[in-house]
């Protein structure tokens, strides 16, 4: 499948075949020379997504003022019935755009952990699942008389369905995973994990934040019942863009999130004595919704759309596998080894490489035009977003890579890790 | 004091006294000949804050891109400062920006539940308060083991401090009330009903949606512990800026907010196995911030600062008082009656009124050019916003209303309530 990658191929020629490479213009770049391959951290500008900001608020506040919120009141559920259509393979009214992902986290496992049994006080999760997913969870088993369980995995390799398995049991209320490794990008198999957690009665939450718009979602195949994820990674929508939330419409009037704020209440503008809650998605809601954020989302979700996720991830896959191949050409021999699957398709969008000076590389990188991040311990990821970038940007960032650690270029900044990147 | 403010009284002249007048032309007015009266449910957009939402997306996201994280990274806690020093008459390191009003609530309202003892797990607040401050409440008491207790309060003068005194008690963990009320905009007394509160040994959470901005306060010198507003009404920082929460010094390390986060662990990007919030205010964030949101909010509290609450609260009393005299003169001959204190020091920045045909005289004035908004039951809210409402906009405002009722121009409209205003 991946023949044409050879290191030896012309990025131009490749980049020249790329059906989706017109997608390119369609995103901001005004920053002339720069290598940017941390889509997986914070997507690029899609000129749209400026335009709704600003339509927004040169526009709908500043002209409509409090009227605004005569379409406003409607858009988190517009934009959640657009990724669920788009990205996620949910149905109309499944998805809300709210809130961060911690606190969508919260609200649903906190639900999921209140709908449970008395036998049924376990949460599991993965030790190497992001760090939110594993706090918050730990807060929720603290407070709601729970236990997390924490199965262990290989951070280069991800979630083993058999390991992930063998810690369900009849004493389960959730199963929460990430579908794609934050650090090594490895993919779990959503199915497969989904129906091995139904078989003993626990419901599943999967985090999204890196498949999300990067690689083919099926909530309503893989029968999952909750879900959660940014869309400030492959969905471009900005800087701590507001996150969106998936519940099934089968177990909505079933699930309770325990913040009642008053945009989940039933009649909300009555603001009657007692709570209760919609009985739709909008239970999920807590407080007003950041208007603009929203709207940043719906116009970025429409852009990967256009491209559609299949195409999306088919590029992906080839860009993934073309910086395989480069880095067995060039990096391995300078110390990197692959910490991540090594089979393209085990991968969502992004490549992880450990070096013993990977916090240093990654300065040198910064400040010689390429733009990568850092995770501990000692990994450098490299992500490439399909819909803005190409072949010839993997082939100039990775050889400028080489090119620091074969000049020892990155040896004068200093060793210290954990900031930023 | 208010003598001048008889109705015969000019408003050009009035406005041409009035020294916070040029503030007016910091904002975008994009709307010929409309009364905008509403400014305490949606500010207007100050033209500083515009741009700052244009230069966080099209220089700080589109030309940083991951790096505008070195910034971004200390902004709410910045804006926090801003506010803490301009608004709320808090210390450095007091108050940070973040989430929504109901999720601040949730988070600050439960870590002093769980703080409290076995014997203290009384929820005390007002049957009058804002529904989403009710309905978080009774969703903690529900989940946490607590009792929610309601104070009886008049819907048109807002709270009693004896009837608040009477209902605490050694069982009270918690006192949240609404500094201004949302609906008759009554100021409750902080200061006195705070030192009632302490005297019990409860804790006290005011919400200062309707004041921040608009009512000087001073949360060191009335010893509060806890405190949630919006920014998005006097504060002008946009339809679901984001929100603020406040947490005494002291009591920063006692208190611990149930949705841990990563954004409240210590060492954030250390990613480690173990949950530790940070020692500061910081602990009380949960996901990535609303970056763009954020800015809208720092830059919108520069505008009140430059103005000063307290010339703000001048000008917003006597907006009050010429309001009140009109409404004596022209509205209540027409089945108006007054729906607030009587006394303006005793009202927040809006004036209510009642009317038997509220929802629908409510209905002609929009479609007159004049923008109140309504509330249950049957109540116009009349908002007043010093930064940028004058004298003409409430002689003009209040003399359409005046003409809607006299011929009768509201009889055409729905008598249905309850929609978004």
């Amino acid at each position: 499948m991946f023949s044409e990658l050879h290191p030896a191929a012309d990025p131009a020629v490749l980049d020249a075949a790329d059906g989706l490479a017109a997608f390119r213009s369609e995103f901001a770049h005004d920053t002339e020379g720069l290598i940017y391959l941390d889509g997986n951290s914070l997507g690029r500008p899609p000129t749209t997504v400026l335009e709704a900001v600003k339509r927004v608020v040169d526009e709908e506040w500043t002209q409509r003022l409090i009227r605004g919120w005569d379409e406003w009141i409607e858009t988190p559920a517009r934009a959640g019935d657009a990724l669920a259509a788009a990205v996620l393979g949910a149905r109309p009214g499944e998805v809300l755009v709210c809130d961060s992902t911690s606190v969508n986290l919260y609200k649903l496992a906190a639900a999921a952990l209140d709908a449970a049994g008395p036998d049924r006080r376990v949460l599991v999760t993965d030790d190497d699942n992001f760090p939110t997913d594993r706090y918050i969870l730990a807060g929720l088993a603290q407070r709601g008389g729970g236990e997390l369980r924490l199965v262990g995995t290989d951070i280069d390799d991800g979630v083993d369905v058999e390991a992930v398995t063998a810690a369900l049991g009849e004493d389960t209320a959730l199963l929460c995973l990430s579908h794609v490794s934050y650090r090594s990008g490895a993919i779990a198999d959503m199915a497969e994990i989904t129906r091995r957690a139904h078989a003993v009665g626990a419901l599943v939450l999967w985090d999204l934040c890196h498949s999300a718009g990067s690689v083919p979602v099926d909530l309503e195949a893989c029968g999952v019942d909750l879900a959660v994820g940014c869309t400030y990674k492959y969905l471009n929508a900005g800087p701590g863009a507001p996150a969106f939330l998936y519940v099934r419409e089968e177990l909505q009037r079933r699930l309770r999130q325990p913040l009642w704020g008053w945009f989940s209440q039933a009649d909300q503008f009555a603001m009657g004595p007692d709570y209760s809650p919609r009985p739709d998605i909008g239970r999920f809601a807590v407080g007003t919704p950041p208007v603009v954020g929203v709207a940043a989302v719906e116009a970025a979700v429409a852009v990967t759309a256009r491209a559609g996720v299949t195409a999306l991830r088919d590029k992906s896959l080839r860009l993934g596998a073309y910086a395989q191949t480069l880095h067995d050409e060039w990096l391995k021999p300078l110390g990197f080894r692959l910490a991540s699957p090594a089979e393209p398709h085990r991968r969502g969008g992004h490549l992880t490489l450990w070096h013993e000076d990977a916090w240093r590389i990654a300065q040198a990188m910064r400040d010689r035009g390429v733009i990568p991040d850092f995770r501990e311990p000692d990994r450098i990821r490299l992500g490439f977003a399909p819909l803005y970038n190409g072949y010839a940007d993997i082939h100039e960032g990775l050889s400028r890579m080489a090119e620091i650690v074969r000049t020892g270029g990155y040896e004068k900044y200093p060793s210290r890790r954990g900031a930023v990147t």
